[in-house]
């Protein structure tokens, strides 16, 4: 059985996402409908702030680690989505082209309090352009349990996501 | 003069940032390019999910709030991004044809130490869909100032949004 469950999201474990490129049509189709800021959408207003060029809104960043996300671990695993996340960080401005190496880090797991068959499982994920790290999220994910006869603790309310 | 500036952004100040309708067709292709989990894209995996039903992706949500936000504060601005959120919570399902009224408050705002012609303003926005809170987000903003002869406090790294 290859399916990703709670159980096999233990506390340590890394799991590299790939690499994402952003691609620059994609990237100004999405700032024209969901964050259309001048410097998100234009050369000339991209140089003249402080961001330092025309750079990609944070939320398309952030989906594009999304999909490296669903394809590497969510993809056929028993995720139940995610009540949200505790960081959201864009910590330098991303640019067209720019290649984005994504990772997942597992930061903690508990078996739910309310829900004997889910799991939450506490994640850090980041993406590197190069050595600089661009964006970085803690989260909570929810996963169902191969086995829901263990101790339970804790849990949050359920997401979206 | 009716740009949004630094000094316009007081703490306590609330604005609507009016309604945004959850689109099935965009829901769904926003799912399938960032996050093709079975419960954002088919009803029946959503019926069997905890999340009760097909349901939206939180990044869509999130990303349908921040366009309102664009549209009601941030055209026309003095904005210059974002570093990041310190909550992005997904407090409940988002489904199709859902209608979330998006707001913003201004927590704090403060004058950058290092940049002199920049304010940070801390931020908390909702969407809801009617009575219940379906996406709350704590974020800093980074706008520009009308007068730069004031005295400044500490700020955080520029950011991508």
């Amino acid at each position: 059985m290859t399916t990703t469950a709670f159980e096999d999201l233990v506390p340590g474990r890394v799991i590299d996402l790939g690499e994402s490129t952003v691609d620059r049509a994609e990237m100004l189709a999405f700032a024209e409908r969901f964050d259309p800021q001048p410097f998100h959408l234009d050369e000339e207003a991209g140089r003249q702030s402080v961001l330092g060029g025309l750079c990609a809104s944070g939320w398309f960043t952030a989906s594009l680690w999304m999909r490296a996300y669903v394809d590497h671990v969510l993809a056929g695993s028993t995720s139940q989505g995610s009540p949200g996340c505790r960081e959201l960080s864009w910590l330098a401005p991303v640019f067209p082209g720019d290649v984005l190496r994504c990772q997942l880090e597992v930061l903690g797991a508990r078996r739910s309090r309310t829900r004997p068959n889910l799991g939450m499982v506490d994640m850090r994920g980041t993406a590197h352009r190069g050595e600089r790290c661009v964006l970085r999220l803690a989260f909570t994910g929810m996963f169902g349990c191969r086995d829901a006869d263990q101790p339970r603790q804790d849990d949050g309310p359920a997401g979206q996501d």
